[in-house]
């Protein structure tokens, strides 16, 4: 699919089919994560496919009873190892966060490419879902979302978005407008 | 170009031409980034478009001297809003760096489907920045990253990255591996 398709109809599909996903879709999916890039190509990223049906079920009160996430066979929990490279007097180990976010992205995109859908979830309580998943103390959550076949009209309706005119100035902030 | 192309070719870009940027390739990739999801759809992202010659060369310091970020026509600074909504007892105001992420996941991809490189730049000095391009108390970098076309061999050689079976587990972490 072209790329500018694919980044103008993805969207956070919210009802799922139970239909299993075939083995080379999502392996096309997971390496369109494996080859994102991050700081210092450390590749801070862990994901864990929860296919358990008693296990998806326990994710939803753990992330704001979002009981579709419980729908599709697979629900990928994307993690990041807190490594401490030092890459700016802000970001610190926070850097970590952009590196996984990147992955999930490609993740995505790579997911609509293949007529599945996704769901950002940012909303999840991440100690409970450490202790669930048996994750380590230096490896925290960074997104959730479940990977599964739209149920019903999928890839239609965009969101709202502000125009550039509201988001790109040109050489210092709130400066020129760009459009 | 196909989805799986671009994000197979996209490269970190270290050398670029002083072309200038057709202005519909520009928007194109600026839309990209524009369209890109966000927690409750806030759309924290600013980018401000450095372009001015002396502005550009003062940032190369503020980067750990990677000189070629002043190479191009522009270097587009993605910022955030830290605005207080709460995704998740981790998370907290960090999901904004998610979401920036997302948008600029968004914009190098694009920019690569138009032959432009990119580099994400992670390392900076987030209070010299914010000085120098106005950037307000309650908003902060994310990254950076060179806009341009690439001098030389551009988008060949993937870099390195671990197998599926490093970063993928089934059901819990460091569960069953994946392939």
């Amino acid at each position: 699919m072209d790329f500018y398709e694919v980044i103008s109809t993805r969207r956070s599909i919210r009802s799922y089919k139970p239909d299993p996903i075939p083995e080379e879709a999502l392996n096309r999916v997971l390496d369109a994560a494996r080859i994102a890039p991050s700081g210092s190509n450390r590749q801070p990223w862990k994901f864990i496919l929860v296919k358990d049906d008693q296990l998806k079920k326990n994710l939803v009160p753990l992330c704001g009873n979002q009981s579709f996430i419980a729908e599709t066979p697979i629900v990928i929990v994307a993690c990041g190892r807190n490594i401490h490279y030092d890459r700016g007097k802000y970001m610190g180990d926070m850097s970590m966060l952009v590196d996984v976010a990147i992955a999930v992205t490609h993740l995505t995109l790579a997911a609509r490419a293949e007529g599945l859908g996704t769901c950002w979830i940012g909303m999840f309580d991440n100690k409970a879902l450490k202790e669930l998943l048996q994750i380590p103390e230096d490896v925290n959550v960074v997104a959730l979302t479940p990977l599964g076949y739209p149920k019903g009209k999928a890839f239609t309706e965009p969101g709202a978005r502000k125009p550039l005119s509201e988001i790109v100035y040109v050489d210092r902030y709130e400066g020129k407008s760009f459009s």
